[in-house]
């Protein structure tokens, strides 16, 4: 290290750490932006500078406090996510000063890393960002999702919902990419008219607009569905059991609607449809991919490098406004 | 044909139609038993007189006037159902006077039939009935639906809801054979006692008689639940969601409790739970395993022979009483 470089090390590590659990919507006040010292390396370490942190739907069963899936998030610990960033200080030989990582350092500015679970990536091939999105863990959910848990086939018709976003607009995309008819639901006009005419959705509705969900949906879906990749759960996932097709399958990806509940309401009684559709139901978190995940990058990035899959970042500048960001997703703001 | 055997041929064919659909319960005045002609055979006709038909839980949808996955029965029309029937006259040589055979040809008492679809037992081997049992329809649906859909690992728990019927019994037992723990649940003391002390069942409850199903659950599956078989559906099925394991699997076999529902009421948005333990619940009719029937019926038959796998068969005599009995299933007097 040059006395220069030295002189510019941080040596304050700004985190957000959960302080209250959330009621219903997550508040800003539910997090805390602390301040602590950054020490010196020891030998093996690096020291990551974050350049951009993932804020997504799941966040919110993590800072709920139930165990689910993953340890939840305590009181007093630092935000988990998605990160990703450079290399500014190396005591390990395996890692270059300049290099850049992606990773699962939560909210924090700085990050020290034995190197362990850091997937370096190529800037010249794809943004970094990329592999918050697309070449990332939204991007391995739509491709193992629909390929593995609802398996399309040429021809079928495939409906998403949540349609408009990270995850649901690469689903749409992949279901064009194999030959599938594509439908989605949104929130928006806007997002309908970017799913439908940059994207190449058949068919897509602003389900903010329209009162009977299962009219619409027999509009879009002549042909009855073949395949759900759910995002939203709630009383959009209620009306497509009447217009699923015999055998049809159904990825259960996200439930944004049922996160925020302080207690679950009760919805549709869906096994009858099950049974009469002989339909199958899976949950899945992309994690159990994770031994794949180097096919659906590798395939994923092909797609984007022809030109068959789109995708928008919505990338917001400022490390303090990521509680606003996660927020912002239970609204409806983000895409 | 002998003189004789002519004189005593039957002339007349009684049958039950539908003559109401029923609303909530099934009523003996939805049904109407009436007499017909039964004409001379034509060449390559054979005629058949019912020993045996079965009343099933799913024939509730055929009455309903829905278009499920088979055609309902119509007002006027002959109701529907699983047979067991002997050859009393042929004009056909492929079949021969005094054999047996299993079929589908509904609540009548003869049945002219040029041979189609019908599977020729061996009453020297099993007893007839059982073509209607542990060797027909509820046998392959509880192998089939255990077995494939479900697929039990040796040491995981199987929890059977709707246990003493003619499909969760066996589903019990199989589990049993392959090494699982199985669990059930049932509707009176009898019930509990029957599959715990002659059936082998590990644990069991009443829900008639326990008010927290899901603490119940989980004190008789204090391991959790890997797969559940679904015959009921309902408040039970609600109360499994929470007690399931990471990686589980349902098969929807049933619903009897949602049948007589005039409109299907809300229950437990299950989704959320099938997306946080990556579980998975699937529909299926046994009709699409047909093509693996022989395989089913010989490991059944296997089973019963060597004492592996117990029924009981409960017989009403009197063709007049196929309605009252058919109603007795969703009063939970059958089994």
């Amino acid at each position: 290290m040059s006395a220069t470089s030295l002189s510019q090390r941080p040596t304050v590590n700004r985190q957000f750490i959960l302080v209250a659990r959330p009621v219903g919507l997550p508040k800003e006040s539910d997090f805390e932006l602390i301040e602590l010292p950054l020490p010196p390396l020891t030998e093996g370490q690096i020291l990551l500078r974050t350049h951009f942190l993932s804020v997504d739907p799941y966040m919110r069963s993590r800072i709920s406090g139930i165990r689910t899936y993953a340890d939840p998030v305590n009181i007093g610990q630092r935000m988990v996510g998605g990160t990703v960033g450079e290399v500014i200080e190396s005591k390990n030989p395996k890692f270059q000063v300049g290099e850049f990582y992606e990773g699962y350092w939560g909210w924090q500015e700085y990050f020290i890393s034995t190197g362990d679970r850091l997937r370096k990536l190529d800037p010249s091939s794809a943004r970094i960002s990329t592999a918050l999105g697309v070449l990332g863990m939204p991007g391995m959910t739509a491709y193992f999702g629909l390929l593995d848990i609802c398996n399309p086939q040429p021809g079928e018709t495939v409906l998403v919902s949540g349609a408009a976003g990270a995850v649901g607009s690469l689903v749409g995309q992949i279901a064009k990419i194999i030959g599938c008819r594509a439908v989605g639901i949104a929130g928006t006009d806007e997002k309908v008219a970017w799913i439908t005419n940059d994207l190449g959705f058949d068919a897509a509705f602003n389900y903010k607009s329209t009162d009977n969900y299962v009219e619409a949906l027999k509009k879009v879906c002549p042909n009855g569905i073949d395949c759900y990749f759910d995002n939203v759960g709630g009383d959009i996932t209620d009306a497509v059991f009447p217009v699923l097709n015999s055998k049809s399958r159904i990825a259960v990806c996200g439930q944004i609607a049922q996160y925020n509940a302080i207690k679950p309401e009760p919805g549709l009684r869906n096994f009858i449809y099950l049974l009469t559709k002989q339909a199958r139901a899976e949950g899945f978190l992309v994690y159990q991919f994770a031994d794949r995940y180097p096919e659906g990058v590798a395939q994923m990035a092909k797609w984007v490098a022809e030109g068959k899959l789109k995708y928008r970042e919505q990338v917001v500048e400022g490390f303090d406004k990521a509680p606003a960001a996660l927020i912002g997703l239970f609204h409806g703001d983000n895409t």
